[in-house]
């Protein structure tokens, strides 16, 4: 069995009657869909392509499905807008889960075409970005064909492999996901394209709110946390309350609330579990001096690798801390 | 005089030999546009409209203009992330001003149509959704036909209006900005269009490193920090180098550094100048701790709101302490 | 009915079948009496004295007396350091309240002498210190005659005017506690003698712990912590642990631990109260960081004084953000 | 040659005409007259024997010495008030070096008395506490003869051994310091008595501010610090001027300021030396924000270990951090 029945155990909606279904940007042979089937195969769920992110994570709120895949950060473009804004906004959800995958894209050719006849590349232009550097030294002088999505020219090169007929796309070529090539049944001409061979994309399983699932060991926590206004230093003072304590940060990443120049929203990813002491006791502070927080959910780590637990701050520690704290309380203290 | 010699007299770069050029989003009506006419007039300065951001900014660093103007933030969307990056690396370039331009729409006409006629609105999606609710209100049930840019539906109406014929445009109007009205000879149906009334963009003069512009008493001082890999708790280092100084920030966003995921850049805007001593020794404290801090710029605030000077952190306070320490270093401190 | 009560009804030793007893610096006449008589009348108490604090401080530790009067703090000297250190170790201890006893003395005269004869006075050195100014006033080119305490010339006084003859004492008169003059019968010069009218003297009234006293709103803690070893900006952290929850700190002062140069024990007195949940938290964050944390008690301020309670830091929040906490673990926060 | 000459030459007062004077307390065989011995041989110097510290602090102020030898701490009692106070008001003067010298007694007999035979010890009471558990083990059931100083008993046991004839004592041996025995003549019973064998007092050469020594790559540099009033976190933001800047402090003491509770003066030894630039930037910190800076000199630790520097905190980061921004306020940094 796959990790489905995992992430469904963990909320209270999903697979109602049948199988799960996940909403993520699609169509076939995206990114997302890699990182989809990451989560469950296409047996064990139901895949319900959207247009967009927010589509996706709507598809969840209006019940349309019971989870969406959607990216929520990448090393080359930052966290992605429309995932951050419609988690921090909107009916509450949760992330369940986090997925990596690499951004390297294959390069696919119209059917006869070899690498050395390639002069123009349909890309999208995040794409065309993040290869630059391979193409000026494998093809120096070959000219971008701006696509509006990753998988758009993977769809035209199909459609004309299948038509049989010399139709002009206007391109030899074309950088897609690598997914894409067996679904659009392409013809590769040249495979991890990429010019920072360690670039990735993290995508998120997000769903509905519901039972925590339990802590694994190695787990972050997203927060969206609003700062006090015409405060100086109300973000010095956010982060002292993770830092006081021991609680890491992996990524803080800060949007306009939108009403006024100056005000922002923090997205936040904290290292360990709510259900950790000290995580618990951090952001019952943050919701004590900030004016919003919201909860995005607790949920392992891609990288499995375990938070660094400080001196005094794992949970036998607050445990014995609040043991000894009654104690004092009732005189009884040695 | 307008103010294009205040800017040009900062930079070594302007007016050679005649008026100076100003590089930025085009055509003719942006808001980009709205915000170079508040910098100087078409008549003083060479307008060259370009197709992006990045264009704008590349023609400076390439000679081919002598500033640009382009948006850096607004309150809907947050940092805007081509100017940032692009400011970001490359060579190096300048703030030398900001201007505010309120973010409020024109609703105008095919010629001959009503605001009761109204049944399809060309907007670019951004536009769409800072005036939704002022739309569900007013024009309930109206269709959005989505835009390439908020220029173009206003090029197809004046276009079809100096065509006068009844070409089929898909739409009866189109959310513009206010100075495209004048420039295509529109028709307005509706103005001050928006959800938020206080929405506003902040534009910049971006210009050639050069003498900065001597403080007015009410500047922002722009940076580009690195923190330090692997340090928990750098972020906060960071802050602390403003505090401990009384220095406050006006804008923090972070920005993925890009080649692994939880690196981050941080853009910041400083209240004060360069040259004022809190600021200077700030900056200093980020230089000696941060692998990569790049200046930006100081220059006067748009709102001109002088910064809250902290106990102890006025200039003369500076030089009183310096004084005080070569004193006692020679052993005449009293 | 006096406060004596009130004191003994927070402890589970005082009153065994009769008065308390109540340990102080005796003889009668010291400004430790005039703090013990604000406590509870000769009436109400067996008044014990002591001839050292550390011996007040052990006669309750003994079960020879049920409470102890003692200096902590002056103004002038700072720490009492045996009360602060023979209350950092041994069998706990608590305070239960403190008084305030101005630092004010009288000179007193042989029979007989009047002010402007004066020639030699004889008061312990500390006296001395506190009155050097009013004395070069009022008597100048007066000699000190030193005297081993406070009330050691008061009973000579007392023993010359008694016995009714002409001893040579070898001084004409002495500085002396006011309230010394009744209790020796002897004849006030001057009163009010002190060249700093605000000094003043705090005391503590020590007894067994036990269930701690109810909060009065204006109360404060008294702590003893050590910090960890080899830990630059320990004592940095230490603070921390108390702003991050709103706790001022009204006292901390430096005591070393005895074993090597550089090792510190802290004597701090936080605002508030051990039942107030910031203070709870704050020192619960204290056990868990520190090698050693002591709880000296929560007892009324005197100078009822009642704490700036900041944003979010009033029980009230604590208990909100448990409440949501509880529910975000559950799935169940809005 | 000694040392004498080295911390001669950092001073314009010392050895006028002859042979450095040095105010210390005395008399000859005290744990002081152990440090300066350290400082200056008596062939060197002259030795000024003074009946307190203060008085030892003063003659240098007076002139009447050029240098003085005196207590600052000890591992048992913590910082000597006296000094610090002397040292923090009136004339100011400096420290130029630290000696160190351990706290171990030894118990001298009157002659014909061996140590079996010892019932009746005279010691100070500080060095009676520091010797308790050795007395208890070695002597059982000895009685405490307190002595008004260390060196009293010494002088009280050579007379009697002068006059040669059985005059009571009152005592059988007394504790006294080991550099006693040969002064005195006496005959040293037990050598090394101590309870804490590790314990020591910091002794310090005080002189007149003149240019401060060069550093050693191994100093220490003391300074006396008034808080800010009424400013809850003032002790915070005095550690943060410190560690914003790396200077870790090896001791923190608090003494009253002596005219209302609650108000601290804090006695500070900071890591590095006055002509560090990190050094020289945390006290011009604490010169802008604190009502009162004293720097008490930089003199070389006595046990020569380095200060820890830390990334970006070196005197060439600060020298390249000035260099940048002087480029970057000319607009030349690269």
């Amino acid at each position: 069995m796959s990790e489905a029945g995992a992430v469904a155990s963990g909320t209270s909606t999903a697979g109602r009657g049948g199988r799960p279904r996940y909403a993520y940007l699609g169509p076939a042979g995206t990114f997302t869909e890699a990182a989809l089937r990451q989560v469950v195969t296409p047996d064990e769920a139901e895949y319900l392509p959207q247009t967009d992110v927010g589509a996706a994570i709507e598809a969840v709120r209006s019940g349309d499905a019971d989870f969406a895949v959607v990216a929520i950060e990448s090393t080359v473009e930052g966290g992605v807008t429309a995932t951050l804004d419609s988690l921090a906004g909107g009916a509450p959800l949760v992330l369940l889960r986090e997925v990596l995958v690499p951004v390297q894209f294959t390069l696919a050719g119209a059917p006869g075409v070899a690498l050395s006849d390639v002069r123009r590349i349909s890309a999208h232009p995040h794409a065309w970005v993040q290869c630059r550097r391979w193409l000026a030294h494998h093809l120096p002088g070959v000219v971008h064909v701006p696509a509006t999505s990753n998988t758009a020219p993977a769809a035209l090169l199909a459609r004309r492999a299948a038509d049989g007929e010399p139709v002009e796309l206007g391109f030899d070529a074309a950088l897609v996901p690598p997914a894409a090539v067996e679904t659009y049944g392409l013809v590769p001409l040249a495979e991890h394209v990429a010019d920072n061979p360690s670039a990735v994309t993290r995508f998120v399983v997000v769903g509905h709110p519901g039972q925590v699932p339990a802590p694994t060991g190695a787990d972050k926590t997203t927060l969206v946390v609003h700062l006090p206004d015409n405060e100086a230093g109300a973000l010095l003072a956010m982060l002292e309350q993770f830092a006081v304590r021991g609680v890491n940060l992996s990524r803080i990443e800060s949007r306009p609330i939108g009403d006024a120049l100056g005000r922002y929203s923090f997205s936040i990813d904290a290292e360990g579990h709510i259900t950790d002491e000290r995580v618990g006791e951090a952001i019952m502070g943050l919701h004590r001096r900030c004016p919003h927080v919201r909860f995005l959910g607790s949920y392992p780590r891609a990288d499995a690798v375990a938070p660094t637990v400080h001196v005094g701050t794992a949970d036998a520690d607050f445990v014995g801390a609040r043991d000894w704290l009654r104690a004092v309380r009732e005189g009884s203290a040695t």
